[in-house]
């Protein structure tokens, strides 16, 4: 059992403690050795240190101030321009500018990001992932210049943590696991899964605040409407296109 | 440092020796402690370890045999189907039937997996994963029963290794890593950056093998062609449409 895998921990609040070289070195090496797709390694790290590029990053991501007082970013991207070019240069036709390969590179560059987070905390860093990234892709393409067919995954912060929150919640494993086939099960049944969940003083709280009758209307009418759900959605897959992935 | 991760090779033959339940438990345990967006768990893992469904897994899989000798198969799915239940049955409406959140599901579903899978190794598993989950989703929602609203997006074989393969190469970080900003190299430098790679005999072999002039081309000729890219690109778009995640 890998303790700091069970008990991880999003971390929110950073102090101003740099990351020393040979860390973040040895958590790059980590990320390069995740699997990917055929060994091709479609995808690149963008690591941000500078103040007034964060700055910039911050603004994308929301305003979190974790961005601010992390010492690192690092966003992993969708990248099949590397690779492209190496063909082009090698008398090879490339055809990754497509949909499926976005994909790919999506999973190879998620599964990067792991190893990265995973062995940043195996050296007492934390790390807090950036959800914000895909909502934000236009505007991160512009501050760290990617090219056509490179297109931003996901992110992660990286420091020392100046705050040790509790484990949060999570559904019973019967929720999420199943056994053979999928068991679809009635909305009462599910309901019953969330029970434990939906009486966490914490999360009473939450809905009392929101001014919710439910927890789920916390999610559906504050945290991610439908409106907000279908603006990002439609200014993802445009920036697809534009990046080369989507005809 | 982990050294399980900076060492990690992809395992494809297996022992016959079962993994014993409460080992599969703790895997299962550490994949649902992985970040997931707003804690909404939107994935689901099916285990596949009954011989005749693996047999029927391991036809999608292009038949690639460590799926029929591994003794158990785990399937990450993107899955919005229990969330909006819930909501539903929470008198809230959910609005999760877009690609931002089949996206934001994918990201999470490949953070599980990746929790798994660097689990299963700490207990002396090997894994493997099965990039072949997205070209066939179509028969794996079949097999698996996966309703709308859940769509697989990886999926990894778990087994005791019965090989012991090399590491594989991996291209010098400075390929794939940018500070600050994306470095656009030239065709040329990037060939240089591939030179290492492009002078194993491993892969010198490979490409005589395959009747190429260059390593590139086993790639765009050979395994990752053209005509297959836009063939399962299409295929899996339509997957999604079907599955409620595109209109």
């Amino acid at each position: 059992m890998i303790p700091f895998i069970q008990k991880h921990r999003s971390i929110r609040k950073y102090s101003e403690k740099n990351i020393p070289k040979d860390i973040l070195e040895e958590i790059l090496l980590a990320a390069v050795r995740a699997s990917n797709t055929g060994n091709m390694q479609v995808y690149s790290i963008i690591v941000t240190r500078d103040k007034t590029r964060k700055q910039k990053l911050w603004e994308s991501h929301f305003k979190q101030d974790m961005v601010l007082q992390a010492p690192v970013v690092l966003t992993f991207c969708a990248d099949i321009n590397r690779f492209s070019k190496w063909c082009e240069a090698s008398l090879a036709k490339p055809a990754y500018d497509n949909f499926l390969w976005f994909y790919n590179a999506t999973i190879d560059a998620v599964l990067a990001s792991a190893n990265a987070a995973i062995e940043a905390e195996a050296y007492h860093l934390g790390i807090c992932y950036l959800g914000t990234t895909t909502y934000m892709a236009d505007t991160i393409i512009d501050i760290l210049k990617l090219p056509r067919g490179v297109v931003p995954v996901t992110s992660i912060v990286l420091g020392y943590p100046d705050e040790e929150p509790t484990l949060t919640d999570r559904l019973p494993l019967e929720a999420v696991v199943h056994f053979e086939e999928y068991q679809d099960l009635s909305g009462a049944e599910i309901k019953q899964l969330y029970n434990t969940k939906e009486e966490l003083q914490e999360m009473k709280d939450f809905t009392k605040e929101n001014n919710k009758e439910s927890l789920a209307q916390v999610f559906t009418d504050v945290r991610y409407k439908e409106a907000d759900n279908l603006f990002f959605s439609d200014k993802f897959m445009n920036i697809l296109r534009q990046q080369g992935f989507i005809k």
